[in-house]
């Protein structure tokens, strides 16, 4: 059993690959998660990318396939009506991805997931509380307390995106308001850029846009642009409290921030960094 | 080892009982924490109540003290900083209990001693995610998540008094702003009172009142009193909030509330219970 394989699917990205017992990614690819309107087209993706190379490596030499998604429940090895999916319900991915590839399948929380592989071979060895946090088209996070992950009563623990950062604040795709998902995220980013564009008449590269991204924020951010700084630094305070609370509940010894926000780390954080 | 004595240290009143091993209580007292500017002097009030019972029973029928306290920190046995108590900084109590005793003393905080207590002998019994909240002249918390009491990286963890409720709201006795503790406790409350008292001309009873507590602000609630049934309202949204916030971090099997505000539930979550 010298090889695993993991799949990590996002809401706008899916990643897939193939490791070996010290960690190291022999093989990589990505699709886009949107393209697959049904669980079954994106599993029959994945097994066309990855099957000559699971054939290279002789089928018997996997362990197994380990799947990280947000919603994905442990427990039941399904994703359950993850908001930034389209795929609506219970899905039950593990099954579906055991009976295509021939392989034992796992599920779980793509941030719990991050928050394992951070603990067995990254930034997180050797720790016994720490807090990861995947900042990408929604927030997520696993949170690992006495060397373990918080599960929960049902699989459901660890969902710092759907902590109210704001009373009464931005209604949230998982229909509570005020999530910091709505604030810290690649789509809250967006959002937030919308609010400061209404509300001023300042000059700004962003409104010359027709549609606004994440990543053109950052761009302008680069350029000095005063009103996509502000946007970065109103997120930031917003995440930052958020992380005090964080810190108030389980007492971490890090905190690790990963995806697209955490790239812009140097404006987000721009007010405490110096 | 048939006995063991419990301490609760509380802002206001503190407890001390004897048990035996199936949690039944033999003895109890309490004394008022704020006579005591010194936990020597507060030490030596315990000794003083508990010592001829402990003289009837057979001292060397006694396993050891278990002592819960705002801030008490479990890897040391100390308490460290606590804002409400009068004994300031870092406070070696498990040591000196143990010395004065001549028994094995172990400190924590007080709502991580309730939890375990609640785990072995009450509402928790079998569980192993739930969160055990004090509403007292504080907010104090215990979290129990894969069966064991998340301590954090260093013993400070499960503060959910010490999360941010209300961004940049009321200045809490910690230093940080927006604190629950400082809406939804028996001094949150009080505060809660004053600012509808201020900010409104409605008539209430509480306004007759030269100094208002909590407790008044009970009375005024059972006569009916608008403002009073106003101000747990109110209370009640916060700690609500700051419940689904609770949640989504470690999705307990339940939530126990205990202490003072506890007892006002019915006030409290008005606008939920029919």
């Amino acid at each position: 059993m010298k090889y695993s394989i993991g799949v990590d699917i996002g809401g706008t990205t899916s990643s897939m690959g193939i490791v070996n017992k010290l960690g190291d990614i022999l093989f990589e690819s990505e699709i886009n998660t949107r393209e697959y309107l049904t669980f079954e087209t994106f599993i029959e993706a994945c097994h066309n990318i990855l099957l000559p190379e699971i054939e290279g490596l002789g089928q018997d030499n996997f362990k197994g396939i380990g799947i990280g998604a947000p919603n994905g429940n442990y427990r039941y090895g399904t994703i359950e009506h993850a908001p930034n999916l389209a795929w609506k319900g219970i899905v039950p991915l593990a099954n579906a991805f055991s009976e295509k590839f021939k392989l034992e399948a796992l599920v779980t929380n793509d941030a719990n997931a991050a928050a394992i592989g951070e603990m067995m071979h990254g930034a997180a060895k050797g720790m016994k509380d720490f807090i990861m946090i995947t900042l990408g088209t929604g927030v997520g996070s696993g949170i690992v307390a006495n060397g373990g992950i918080i599960y929960g009563h049902n699989s459901f623990a660890g969902e710092i995106g759907h902590t109210i950062a704001v009373r009464d604040g931005r209604l949230c795709s998982c229909g509570l308001s005020g999530c910091l998902e709505t604030y810290s995220s690649a789509t809250g980013i967006v959002r937030t850029a919308h609010e400061v564009l209404a509300d001023t008449t300042r000059k700004s590269l962003l409104r010359d846009l027709t549609t606004i991204t994440s990543e053109d924020i950052y761009k302008a951010a680069l350029e000095n642009d005063e009103v996509a700084l502000e946007i970065f630094a109103f997120t930031g305070k917003i995440l930052g409290e958020s992380l005090a609370t964080a810190v108030a509940y389980t007492e971490p010894e890090a905190i690790i921030l990963f995806g697209g926000l955490a790239q812009a780390f140097s404006f987000v954080f721009s007010k405490f960094i110096t």
